[in-house]
Order: C-alpha cells, then structure tokens, then sequence
C-alpha cells in the first residue's frame, strides 16, 4: 500500500497576532511576522490558534488577523485555521468564515464550556466536517479544553475521513506514537505535534510536523531541526532542539505571581519578536498584561544568549 | 451601618432556552415559560445562563433568546443575563448587547480556555464591570470555567464596588458561607446559590435566593421552599427541599454511556417542560442529544411521583 | 417501619495527635485531650483520622496513639479508629490491630496511590468489613484519596449491612444529602459530615453528626451547635456556626508560600490547644512544620476574639 | 569537568511481584523473573515499585519480595527498591528495611495522602535521604501521588547531592528533558524515563535508561531497543519501540467497566508471564481483580503477534 504524504509538515508554526496599544490588529506587524515565517521555511501558517489569541480576540478582530494572513502568505504555504468556540453551532460559523476568508483547512477543539461525553465530541467533529468542504485537524488541548482525546477515537475519525489530521498540544507523547501508528495507512493524514521541546523525539516516533509557539520567535532553529529530523541526523536535530529548550525559557520572564500561563507565553513571544525587530509592539488582549521592562530584559538575554539578537 | 436589602432574591431560575427542531429558539415556548415562572411567584429570571445554553447558541439565537425574556417579563420581576464568553473583550460585547436589550444585570464568569491568574480574574471583572453600567454577578462555575474564584478576593471586589453579587455553582457551601459573611455590611449585594439541592440549608447560612436549573421544571415547589426558608419554616422547608431532591433524579434519566453532563440535565429540564405541558419540544442543540422515548418514560416516572403531571 | 437511632452521633472530633519534640506520641497531652472533649459532652472519638496524623506516624505511633484515646474514653463515648492505608490487605492489617486495642468503630477510606475501579473500590470496602466484627464508616475524602464515593454505591454498601456510616470529607453536601435520603430506613447508619463550616446546614439536611477538626480547638462550640440543631433550634445554631466559621480562619495563619494544606490544618489547631492549655507543644510531623511565633500570634488573635483564652 | 557515567543506566524493569494463589509472595516465580530478566541483559531491577504492588503489599511481603530480588540478583546488576510510603517518617522505616536487606538505592515519591506544599517536599527528600546512606532516586508519579516534581527543585536537589537520580512516571516528556538538561554536568545523575512507549525518543533526548513495566514481559525487546539508542542506531530503535508499542495493548485486554488502571497493568503484565511460563500464576493482591479466561486470550494473541509465544 502506498502511504501518501501528508497533506501539513515541518514547522507550521501557530502565529501569534500583532496588536496596537489600543488593542486593534497590527496589519503590518502581522505581515511581516508572516514574510519572516515563511521566508524561514515553514511548512504552513496556523492562524487564530490559542498562540494567536484566538479565545481574547473579538470576531472582527479574528477575522482581520485571518485575513491578514491569507493575504501575506499568498499561497506560498498553506493556511490553518482556528476555529476555537465553545460548541458545534458556533464551530460551523467560524468554520464557514475560515473557508470564505481562503483558509486551506481547519483546526478544530473539543467542546469546552459545555460538559460533553466521547460520544458527543465524535459527533461534533462530525457536524463540523459536514459543514465546510475543508480538512480538519482535530485539536487536542486539554490544558484549555480540559478533556483528552482518546487514542481510539482519533484514529477511528481518522480512518472514516472525518479528521485529515491531529494538532496534539496534549503532551501525551505515547498516545501521540499510538496515533501514528493507527493511522500509517491513511493517505494525507497529518500527524502534528505541539510539543516544542521534544521535536526531534517526536519525530522520530513519526510526527510529520511541529506546531511550535516558540517558532513565531525562531522559526530558522525549528527549520533546521525539522530538517535534521527528516535527513536522520539525530544527532544534529538534537542539539538543535536542546539550544531550543534552553530559548523556551523566555516564558518563565513574566512573574508567575502575577501572570498565568497565557501572559507567561504570549507575553514572552511577542515580546521576543519586538526584540528581533519582527513586530512592532508587545501588547496583549485583556486580561493578560504585558510584560514589564524588567522581565523583558530577562527575554532578551535568553535571545542573546541563543544568538537571536 | 444599616443592611439594605439584597437587590436579587428569592427564586432565579436560569431558563432553558427552547428550540425548534431546526434548532432556532422557539420564542412562543420561551414566552409561555416565563409566563410560567412569572406566575409561579419567582423573584427573577435569569437568561442565557448554562442552563440556557448559552456556550451553544450562535450569537443570534443568543440575543432572540434574551430579548424574548426581556419581552416576556414585561418588568414584572428583573432579568439577569448572561455573558458567557471565553475573555475580556469578548465579554465586554456581550454585556453592551445585553444592556442594549434591556438585562437588569449582568452575570459573567472567570475566563475559560485561556489560562489566567487570579490577579488577571479580577482585572477581568473590573473590565467588563467598568464597560456596563448594569450590577453584575460573578458567576463561580468551575465545572465550566475550571477556575474556583476564592473567598477573599469575591469579598474583596464586592467590597469595591466591583461584583454587586454572587451566583455559586461551584458546590462549595463553606465558602459560600464565607462570602455571605465577609459582605453582610455591603449594601444589595446578592449571595445566590446555584446549590439546588440544599437550598433550605443555604438559606439557613444566609444566601438570599437560589439559581436552580430544576426550578425550570418545578418553580412552584422551588417558591414555596424560599417562603419557607424566609419565614423561618425550616422543616417545611427540609421537607420541600426532599421532595425535590428526589425529582432532581431526572437528571439520571439520559444514559451516562452516550450522554454528557450538559445533555443529562438540559436534556431532562426541557424534556419535564414538554410533559408538563409548557415549551413544544425537547430539541437541544448539538452535540448534545434529545432523549430517547425510554429515557423520556423515566422522566415522566419522576414527575409524576412528584404529583407533576 | 421504625427507622432506630444512628450509632454515632452528635460531635465526633477526629483528634490531633499530640507529639514531643522529638516526634513521639505525648500521651499526658492526649490523655488531657480526650478528657478536655468528653468533658465538653462530645458523642464519639474519631482517633487516627487525617486530623491525627494517620498518614504521618510510624505503625508504633499509631498503636500508642488510639490505645491511649481508648483508655483515657474508658468507655464514656465511642471511639473510632481510623484505618488509613493504601489498599485492602494493609487496611485489614490495621483493622485488626484496632479491633484488638478496643475501638468502637473502624473508619476507611477507598485505596489510594494505587488506580482502582468503583468496582474495586466496593470490593475493597466489602473484604475489610469481612475482616473484622467492627461496624465499619466509610470514609468520602476526596482532597487525600483523590476518588469521590459515588452516591449509590454508598447507599447500595449501606443496605448490603457492608458499611455502618458515612463521614463525609468530600465538600459535596447534595450528595450527602442522597446518601442520607437514601438511607433513611437503615437501623443504625449514622450520616457524619466533615464539612464543619456547615453544620447546622447539614444537620437541617439530616446529619446525625459532625467530625469537625476544629472540634478539638472548641468543643464546647460544636456541642451547642449541636444541641441546638437537635432542638431545632435553627438561628442560635446559625449564630454558632457562624461564630466557628470565623474562628476556622486560624487554618489561614502560615504562610501559604511555606505551608502545604495538612500544616496549615494540623498546625493550627495543635497550636490552639496549646493556647488554650491542653496539650503541651505544637509540635507536628515531619515533612509539616510548626507555626513560626508570628502565625501563633495570628492563631491566638482568633482565639481571644472568638472568646476562649 | 569531566562528566562521569550515571550510576543506573539501560533497562531497569519495576518487578511485578508474584503471588500464590494465598496471596503469599510466590519466592521461586520471583526467582525465576529475575533470572529471565538478568539474562536478558537488564541494567539493573527495580522492586518495590508500582509495578512491584507496593501499595498492595503489607510489609512483611514486602520485605520478602526485597529479600528475594537482593538475593537472586546474586549482585549482578544493582538492585533499587522503591520506599512507597505516604510521609516521612513512614518512608524512613522503609529506607532503613532497604539498606539492611541490601538494596543498592532508594525510590522516593513526594508524599501522598497529605496535603503538602512544594517547600515541604524538598524537606522530605532532604530526610530521607540523611537517614540512610544509600542513592536515592526521585520517583515523579502524580497518577498516584497527585503531585508534579518541579523541574527546577529537582536540578537544585540534585546538585545539593540529595537525589541523586529520577524516575520520571510523570509523562511530562519536556519536563524530563529539561531535568537532563539540567543535571547534564552532576557526576553520577541517572535520568531514568519510565515513559516506555517512547524510550527511543527520550534517549534521544538524553535519558540514561528506562524502567518500563511492559519489561517484565519483553525484557530482551527494551534491551535490544536501549542498546541501539546507545549506539545510535535510531530507526533500529525507532522499529523495536513500534513493536513495543503495539505490545504494550495488553493492558487494554481487562474491561475498563471493571478493572482498574492497576488491574489493567499489572494484571496483563503477570498474565503475560504465565503466558510466558516465567511465573506460576497471575495472582493479583485485592482490591485488584485477575484477568477473565477470555481476557487471558488477548493478551496470548498480543504476545503471538510479537513473537514471544
């Protein structure tokens, strides 16, 4: 049997989305983070993902930074999008605007908010895929969806045709393996990891690509290791992904006394990329903050340190 | 320093939203069900709550759904609305829609998917409490939002102005203890309990009313249970609060195999509506499901042990 | 049908273990506790629960400790073991010892550490109960043992005659209200809530009793609480319990940046009784600490206003 | 600085521990899983562990199981024996038992039962280890303690020399990375994952070896597997964890309606070993149920499919 590619690989890289000091999306900010994503080489863009404050964001303002980067990638790579909302109905709508505003596939959670059973959340992928012509891959979050997806059921969508491929932020690596394993057979699918500091592991279990937060900051490091990977120079891809390791470390900057993991990582990222020059501004939606000078001087040595600066 | 007294009292069903088959709100049904409450002698009706689906409507259906309550009720008791959204900005539109509407009060949660910091939770509330000029609930549901709001800091924004009151699902009866006690001086502020099946013993600690989903189903039994409690009938008041905690069994109805939470108890309050006569059907929006005839049977089983039927 | 007294009632305080210095068992300031409880006209003694270290002392300790609470009662009221080990064949092991020492009662928790079905869990219950002649209380605490007691397997052991109570740690008060409905024709179960912040509320619910661990600070408090839900007297309990709610925040003097939950807890409550005269040092185990001089100034500041020093 | 070798390394198998059908520790079956294992080329055994039923044991089986591994292992590789207790004090006594039947190192978790703060862990690691003079590995296993070992406490603990390796159950496979990083220049540190379905990929990432439960099965699979991670043969070992991989869906052979994660384990893994003819039967302590005939068959049928029937 001829296994086909995946239809997403290498570094897909979940966009943060520029923001004004009042808040607005920063069209040009967000244009050039997009030109200096893709002109790093990655696989796709993953627009309105949690890295892209999908759940801060109004839908004017979603539907802007979608748009914005539809535009700028001009089909130079491939265009995911979130359609993170509480439950089917409101998936649809997002979804629906997705395919209008040119997006190449969609990215999809489990219901949150609403307390739903397994059975509930097949269905939901279900009435989502029905609705749009587009792929999908499913998105496995619990750290904001505050459910799993299991294993068994991934794979059954998978084979039915109804997920094209998994964006697993879960951190649970073996169920991820068990997911390339169960669906090796299916030609297109995409098996995507969101696990940014073990890419060269994953990889190795079979992941096709990365979906990493800390590649808005260096999307050459994450490139290279994607590459390393692909070629079999382990060895390479892991030292490559420990200097990488060590960089993520910027998300520890924002005080945890003060900022939860949303300000922690965002913050850290945008911040990064006004210090490399990328995008014109740190600032974050509410409730979120940005981070102080003093916690952006601590970003800016790990970037010197990482010779990012 | 005199009390005042609580500005919501008593009986605030949060209403189940009825919907046509195709899944848009079935206004007729929403405007008997007020009628139905209204009559019933409660003292608000609170909208677009969880119990009315709000995590599943579209913005649409959302505002025909408020509007019609507001319609509905005509002023006779005051209208609470919810404003369920993931973060600040996104709130934020839905309170300005929602006094645009006519809501007496806003009732708004923690935010969810993203992951904030206490300090970041209460900047929220005082973000959204600063956009409106409506009294606004906190809404402490973290079977929903998986963020517990403390003691301490609910007191503390009571104590600023910034929550005019308290809408507890959060099943923890001492702190709810604690929050009545820490803003007993604070004039019209609200301690509403979502507890429904120890409301005699809730009023007993001091909450001033109750949020019961069943009370959709039984508002007359959820009525004479606060007369009760505030004249100091307690063992009526036990008595009544038995009986319904024996009815609150049709939440059991659905089967656990193939059904969510979210479908087990919606399912169950607008399943006991249509037997009881007051909304046309039992159509929930997906991915939850309706219940079967069998499990509908188990229902009526209830209500009529009850003597609701 | 005549439903027969509850075995245990009233206040049933789960004792400190009071320690010297180097960690032993300090058995004259065990022996002035039980004396100090009982002379306060509590019904039972719960030894060896979570309160008394259970979980913290060597085998040795624990024998000296429920030996000498059994001596020094000298048969005046009940006393109930705690049995707390991780699975059946270590729980039968303790259970033995303390039916050979004297206990009254054991008291069991569901296993812990290991990953046990409900299925398992029923089995357990039903071997240890097998084991030895003792009436036998479950034991709901979630917060250690992290698995909740379902609602119907407590009622379905009670019927069977496999358990003889309940004492209720879990903090979910409508389901203990299902356990007590559901067990309101069963000769001698006795319904015991752990929630001592709401006692009288539980006790209008129909609690037999409270196993507060503030008990052992203020018995005297709790036995009026007591009494006065007995006599239905439900304002003077209120007033009560709100008293002794105030008065619990004395498990908020550590620091919570050095103090875990059993330190603040157990700390707190040593340090009162030495306050207050009854046992000789505050002293707890290793890896808790002892309150610093600052957070027993904090601890006796509610004492003196709370009126008992 | 010179960076020394680690202390364990390579395949270190959690032995389970047989049973007689009594619930007797079953010597000659635990002679000969040690024997199996030694031969096949493990770096070492671990007993005690999870995977031992330390839980499940009462002392006295498990000081025989100890005695029995100490002294069949005959000193060829080291033997480490878990200290599963839930404080201090308790764990202590069990170090001590260790140190004197001549284990080669201690297995430490966090506390469990008790509700403790980070700070107060530390403090245990920290007595533990000055009571005995043996090694002493940090076990992170939050499905059964409920507590994540920081990353930074443990790289502090170790370069204080209080632990001096980690068994990592915690699947936290960036946090175990980060720990290698961490400890990359601590003379001796053995990063040990117990992450066995992605062995390949942690020891890409750094790990020094692993201590997988499905090893009792397969032993010569995960030496063949560490072996060609060591030698960086990384598709070799990327087939051979596959392989693994699907073996390791024995422990889906019991009914997840009436077994336990433990039973599911441990159960399948005994059974895999009668299977096997290594042990003499498949025993396991209650509340742990042993596999159905017709269960016994799915696992025989993984076990052919791997070629090890």
């Amino acid at each position: 049997m001829s296994l086909g590619e995946p239809r997403f690989s290498g570094v897909v890289p979940p966009l943060v989305t520029p923001l004004t000091p009042s808040g607005e999306v920063d069209v040009p900010s967000l244009e050039r983070l997009v030109e200096f994503l893709v002109e790093a080489g990655v696989g796709g863009l993953f627009a309105l993902g949690s890295s892209g404050e999908a759940a801060f964001l109004t839908d004017r303002n979603r539907d802007r930074s979608l748009e914005t980067v539809v535009r700028a990638a001009a089909g130079r790579v491939p265009v995911l999008a979130g359609c993170i909302e509480t439950t089917t109905a409101r998936v649809i709508e997002r979804a629906e605007i997705a395919a209008k505003l040119g997006a190449d596939a969609i990215v999809v959670t489990a219901p949150f908010y609403a307390r739903v059973h397994p059975v509930e959340v097949d269905r939901h992928f279900r009435a989502v895929k029905a609705s749009v012509g587009l792929p999908m891959l499913a998105y496995d979050v619990p750290v904001s969806v505050h459910t799993k997806l299991a294993v068994d059921r991934i794979v059954a969508l998978a084979a039915e045709g109804v997920v094209d491929g998994l964006k697993d932020s879960s951190g649970d690596d073996a169920g991820f393996r068990q997911v390339v394993l169960g669906t090796a057979g299916l030609p297109g699918f995409s098996a995507l990891t969101g696990h940014e500091l073990v890419v060269d592991a994953m990889m190795l279990a079979g992941a096709h690509g990365v979906v990493p937060g800390l590649g808005n900051v260096d999307p050459h490091g994450y490139v290279r290791l994607s590459r390393a990977c692909a070629e079999g120079r382990w060895s390479d891809a892991k030292a490559e992904q420990d200097r990488l390791t060590r960089l993520f470390r910027i998300v520890e900057a924002a005080s945890p006394a003060t900022a939860g993991g949303s300000t922690r990582g965002l913050g850290a990222f945008k911040t990064a990329l006004v210090l490399r020059g990328v995008i014109a501004g740190a600032t974050v939606s509410p409730p979120m903050r940005e981070l102080t000078p003093e916690e952006t001087s601590v970003v800016a040595a790990h970037l010197e340190k990482a010779g990012l600066l």
